[in-house]
């Protein structure tokens, strides 16, 4: 296994994967092949089979892929085969919509704490959280050892509490702020912008 | 201008360069060069000159570029220089939030519109908008002309809705529901689920 290797691209891919064959396990499916999967996700039953054969020999000639062991080897690859826990950083509406999300669960996540600045929040429950102060956050994030953060603040706001998250031990951020984020080396940092997604659309209309 | 030549990743770069241009011009700069540009987006220097160059010659030797310039090019070639109409499918707690979101004008985009099939939030107002009958969506949207929905569906019933979008004219959708679409050839969509981009990063952990 080559893994240090595999480029960013395949590692992208394999979330997607991994999430169409939980759908098909649900659906009492056992057994798929790359040109099954393929209509499922997109990508061609070629790239499929050339992207899963970087981390070992998963499939069979002729029968295909066994979905459950499949999924559990795209769990273990992307670490995801235990639950992480995961801190919600701002308890504006999308924090508050990304600490009821039911979907996190099943692909190995859990929210644990939500902070916010502002003192009318702070204290407040959301769904099963109470609200804490974000003047706390880099304790309580570092003593829980929590490792991921999803940032919903405002842009002002984002790059100081990012560099807080840093300081807690965070080592993976997904950032809804809409600026870009300077983090040190082996921190990582995933965006989420929708008018960045509706503007590279746009291009092509 | 290759445009129609241009690699889809280099596409996808131009709206985090036109967002951090954007911050600049409110923070009251009027000029940039690549290095500085490259230190608020963390993609190199040479890249954003290699990208910007496939479509003009748009900074100058020593004096690097017109931040107001580049930003009116970008405009330009992402095609929001004008504002576009968009539709909301879902009044769910995101679909909420993008309908209040204030982000999106100053970037090329306004929602328009609301749709859910619960009877219990049809008729209801969410901000300034007022929840619509998803039974009315195709009519609606095709007689508004709306070209671009955000779909906020729950995964069950995504492709259905989404083959409902193309059939109403929608050309570009950006998809919140955790599952792959099939659309025809000519029609765009993008992903956003989370899950997926935390996956993404604890292959790194």
């Amino acid at each position: 296994m080559n893994a240090d290797k595999v480029p960013d691209i395949i590692i992208g891919r394999l979330p997607v994967y991994l999430r169409a064959l939980q759908r098909m396990v649900e659906r009492g499916m056992r057994t798929t092949s790359s040109q099954e999967l393929s209509e499922h996700v997109g990508i061609s039953a070629a790239q499929i089979r050339k992207d899963v054969s970087q981390f070992g020999e998963f499939g069979k000639q002729g029968t295909g892929y066994s979905i459950p062991f499949l999924i559990d080897k795209l769990r273990e690859i992307l670490k995801v085969n235990s639950i992480w826990d995961v801190a919600v950083i701002g308890a504006g509406e999308l924090g508050h919509a990304l600490s009821r999300y039911q979907g996190f669960t099943d692909r190995g996540f859990r929210v644990v704490m939500l902070f916010d600045n502002d003192p009318s929040k702070v204290g407040k429950k959301v769904g099963e959280f109470v609200v804490e102060d974000l003047a706390l956050m880099v304790e309580r994030i570092r003593n829980a050892n929590v490792k991921i953060a999803m940032l919903t603040v405002p842009a002002s706001a984002a790059q100081a509490t990012a560099d807080k998250l840093v300081q807690a031990g965070v080592k993976a951020i997904l950032n809804y702020a809409p600026i870009s984020l300077n983090v040190p080396e082996g921190i990582h940092v995933q965006y989420i912008d929708p008018a960045n997604h509706l503007q590279r659309m746009t291009y092509y209309l």
